[in-house]
């Protein structure tokens, strides 16, 4: 369903039933540029990382969302989809204070969209605006500013004083007579610019503070106000600014709804999209990465990276190895193995949107469709369903044949999204005999085509991440890093597989500094130094060296820059990454 | 006539044939976003001002540029205009080392474009590129530079070792005994990424130097070349490279053929237009307004602004007066007076195109359009035609009821402009009776309609603008500054209509600073101070204090002004802008 800009306000309230009703949602966005591509740079530090990413979030824009909640149909045996597709334009065109943004765009971005038809004018077009929490009190203040006609007072200029003194002389006599005048029931003074307009304002405020000024268009007319009018229009304007601050504050509401609701939020590569939704929709983000987590961990409790996920269970690897991007993990999702659940497209969702790849509501769709398949296999692995009878599996095998008409149509090799073109006039005939269908629908209950497939629910009754899937609860992928993963919730861990060492230090001596420790050891090849951290627990200082191109033998090389911190420092420790592991493990186990 | 990005080369000779026969060319952009707004402020240096452009131009980016040429139709008694509207993208979709642009983009600009029908799509999927001279070289370097294989070397990663060796491996068996092999002709390396090729290049011309190695999908073939074969390979990538910088050059190739015609440049309020086209085409705009200034001249050598045209004609303001906005221009010579010249549109130029205010393409029309009424007004006005005699009046009102039919459905009240919907498949007829027209072309010679329009060229003979607009030339407006103009040659001239005073001092004791005068001054109201400037003739130094709101009378304050001046420093002169001028204007007299 996509969401333009004219029905965003009358459309909420689908959106909120979505959210509200849902088991989980995915979330895509596409963006007017990307950050500053590492060029040869294959290893960075988390706080580069961060940075970078920050500083794409004040630089571009998220220009599309998508958005796609799953429902569990207890009756139909499947999950039924949701998918919503916004365009997002900072449009100054609703609302009167909504901020100019100035915003980037990377032309190469707009090409790949292009690329993928992206439409640039439903964007401009269609686009809806949005204010962030601080920007939304300031529009509140400032039409409060106004509707209390709490202004700074401005200077008159020489040019216009006669002008102030015609209209100030104006109203006098209209006050003094108003029934001798030719309109009764109030004065109208022509103004010519917003700068006279404001006087008039100003000089009404102070010297007839009995009287009312209210703007029309070339004029401003001043009427005498009873107690109850000006209740009444104090009220109007009132609703006025409520009215036209929930324009402005437009797809926030979208985001706070998701976030309000509590619920799992699934992203394929997700840390862009996520710096980015809170930047544009909620605030900057903070300088520190530590406080980020903090207060993304806020907004969104539970996040599933289908990337991260695909990448670090054992059980998929082998199933999908290394082609984990979100096309291909469609691909293998289609096999036999992944069948279960069955997910269909709710009737009234868009079915004109055939394959649209990188649309961000159709990204959406098959990045929550993928992860139903791959957490429904690993539940299945853990704890697989007793075999079946050889009859039993006949029988389920005969209940496929007789899926009903309708029903099959919105079956293909992607469940529910694959339609044929001739799909419209089939749903509206569908949606004719709806009202039918109801009438009977309590006596028909059991005519109702079940899928048969099985729910595994991601979080339990307590709203805690259930054992298969709570391992990768909060962690995404963060490519051209030392790290496994960005953890949300904890301190990233280095990755074991690459060429990298421990080093640690008592407490009373810290580590040399990560420059100093770069030169030392700038011979063994490129790498990077991870931030140094004081480790409580064991009383000392501890930080990883990360090789991008080690030259030469993991343990070969240990010994080299073990003599070279000694001759630094004494009571330097050093292990590789592999050992510094494996150590790890044994505590943790014990 | 719309060039769309895929059509540009090839519609290249008609743009030039435009430019070659034409009398002038009238111009427009469109642009992403506006210079920062001064917002309170009234009143600007030329300094700040110039800053301000040079920085929105490293900002934002003219997305739409507009050309209309007009041509001197001796036959038929009038200008025929040529409109060109051309949308600009910097895409890298066209030449392979197109730079990866970023710019900016300012809502609001984008809403304003929305209501005028700007077609985003366009924009994105037919907007032509452009490189700068610069960039042009950097990629023919870069180009020859692959070409040459003059690629610096790069070192062979531990885990790329294994795969070099193998394929060293396979060529030396095939340079051994290519009979032997499956493939006689060549050698095929199958190769991952960019790197592993980039390997594969490197290693065949140090270990290889007989053979080459061409890139193909997915691998690369190694083949021995004889030296024919070889030369004509280094011809195709030569012609390939030229080919790639020329669609990549893109639309500089216009603002060049504009610049080498040497011919007039027509803009309407153009200061801005022309600091985008000099830095998004040309160079980047100099940090000095006066090396701009050179620049600019250079490049266009003769430039009008029809909006400093009608300001500060004395015969146009009695006509105009102040609603100098091109809409409103376009609408007032439309009256009677401004009759001469007849414009008609060229007859396979863009009838498509109705009313389409703030199209680039149909302003630059309408600004040649508004020059050629305007300098005819001129004309006119200074050499009156001597008066007709009555019967020749009714005679050439006669003339006008026999216009041909096909010439009448071009004219309208916006003359060529304006037509009816089923132009399209009316023009088709004509261009099929084209042909015939064109065998008995010579003999018809006395049917063309002739619209008796009288021609005043801008120019003279000697390429020197012609006495009523010589003063005009090169002098454009310049909004909310202290000056009559930005003067492309010569230095700006203080407003003398505005509250401002001129100082002056020998040249043994400078002015105070700037800022000195600004606190000496702030009393008497807000203003600024003229870059200090030293009169040679004079021998003194020089400047001028220009106020928005001066708090009282010129003279009155003068006094006040000059006392506090002599305080600071003996020997100081000081008089009003009036004063200044009238003296000035004797001396010029003299």
């Amino acid at each position: 369903m996509e969401i333009p800009r004219q029905q965003f306000q009358s459309k909420l309230p689908i959106i909120k039933e979505a959210i509200d009703e849902c088991d989980f949602i995915a979330i895509d966005t596409e963006l007017s540029g990307l950050h500053r591509p590492g060029g040869s740079k294959r290893l960075d530090t988390l706080a580069n990382r961060y940075t970078e990413y920050k500083e794409a979030t004040e630089r571009f824009l998220i220009i599309q969302f998508g958005m796609c909640t799953f429902t569990w149909d207890e009756k139909g045996g499947r999950y039924m989809a949701k998918p919503f597709n916004f365009y997002i334009f900072p449009t100054s065109m609703t609302g009167k204070i909504q901020p100019n943004r100035i915003f980037m765009t990377q032309a190469q971005a707009f090409d790949f969209l292009a690329k993928q038809s992206f439409d640039f004018n439903r964007w401009v077009y269609q686009g809806i605006p949005y204010l962030t929490v601080t920007e939304e009190k300031e529009y509140i203040a400032e039409a409060e500013r106004k509707l209390n006609d709490d202004l700074p007072e401005i200077r008159i200029d020489e040019k216009e004083k006669q002008f102030v003194e015609n209209a100030k002389e104006k109203i006098k006599k209209w006050v003094e007579d108003p029934k001798e005048s030719l309109d009764p029931d109030g004065v109208n003074i022509d103004t010519r610019n917003a700068y006279q307009r404001r006087l008039i304002y100003q000089e009404v405020r102070k010297s007839f503070p009995n009287l009312t000024a209210e703007g029309r268009s070339g004029f401003i007319r001043v009427v005498k106000f009873n107690e109850k009018q000006r209740k009444k229009r104090i009220k109007e304007q009132q609703s006025r600014i409520k009215k036209d601050c929930e324009d402005a504050v437009g797809f926030r509401k979208v985001i706070d709804m998701i976030s309000a609701s509590r619920k799992v939020v699934v992203g394929h590569n997700m840390l862009l999209d996520i710096c980015h939704v809170i930047s544009q929709f909620i605030q900057p983000l903070p300088e520190d990465v530590q406080e980020f987590k903090k207060l993304a961990n806020q907004i969104f409790p539970h996040m599933i990276d289908t990337k991260y996920l695909t990448l670090t269970s054992p059980d998929l690897q082998v199933e999908i190895g290394s082609g984990t991007a979100l096309e291909n993990l469609r691909f293998e999702t289609n096999q036999e193995k992944f069948k279960n659940p069955y997910v269909d497209m709710s009737i009234e969702f868009p079915r004109y949107l055939h394959d649209k790849e990188h649309e961000a509501g159709y990204d959406a769709y098959i990045t929550g469709l993928v992860l139903l398949k791959l957490h429904s296999y690993l539940e299945i692995q853990a704890n697989p369903p007793p075999p079946e009878e050889p009859e039993e599996e006949e029988k389920e095998e005969e209940e496929e044949e007789e899926i009903p008409e309708e029903e099959q149509k919105h079956r293909g090799n992607t469940d529910g999204w694959d339609i044929s073109d001739d799909e419209e006039g089939e749903d509206a005939a569908w949606l004719e005999s709806e009202e039918e269908d109801q009438i009977n629908q309590d006596d028909d209950e059991e005519d109702i085509y079940n899928y048969g497939s099985t729910r595994y629910p991601i979080l339990d009754e307590n709203g805690k991440p259930t054992s298969i899937i709570a391992d990768y609860i909060n962690k995404v992928v963060m490519v051209r890093t030392a790290y496994v993963c960005f953890n949300f919730t904890d301190p990233e861990t280095i990755d074991s597989t690459g060429d990298a060492f421990h080093i640690i230090n008592t407490a009373r001596n810290p580590l040399p500094s990560p420059s100093v420790l770069l030169d030392l050891f700038s011979e063994f090849g490129k790498c990077i130094i991870d931030t140094p951290n004081k480790n409580v627990e064991e009383n000392a200082y501890e930080t990883f060296v990360v090789f991008e191109n080690l030259k030469g033998e993991a343990n070969a090389i240990k010994q080299k820059m073990a003599e070279k911190l000694t001759a630094q420092q004494e009571d330097i420790q050093i292990q590789t990454i592999a050992e510094y592991s494996e150590k790890l493990l044994l505590k943790n186990n014990k």
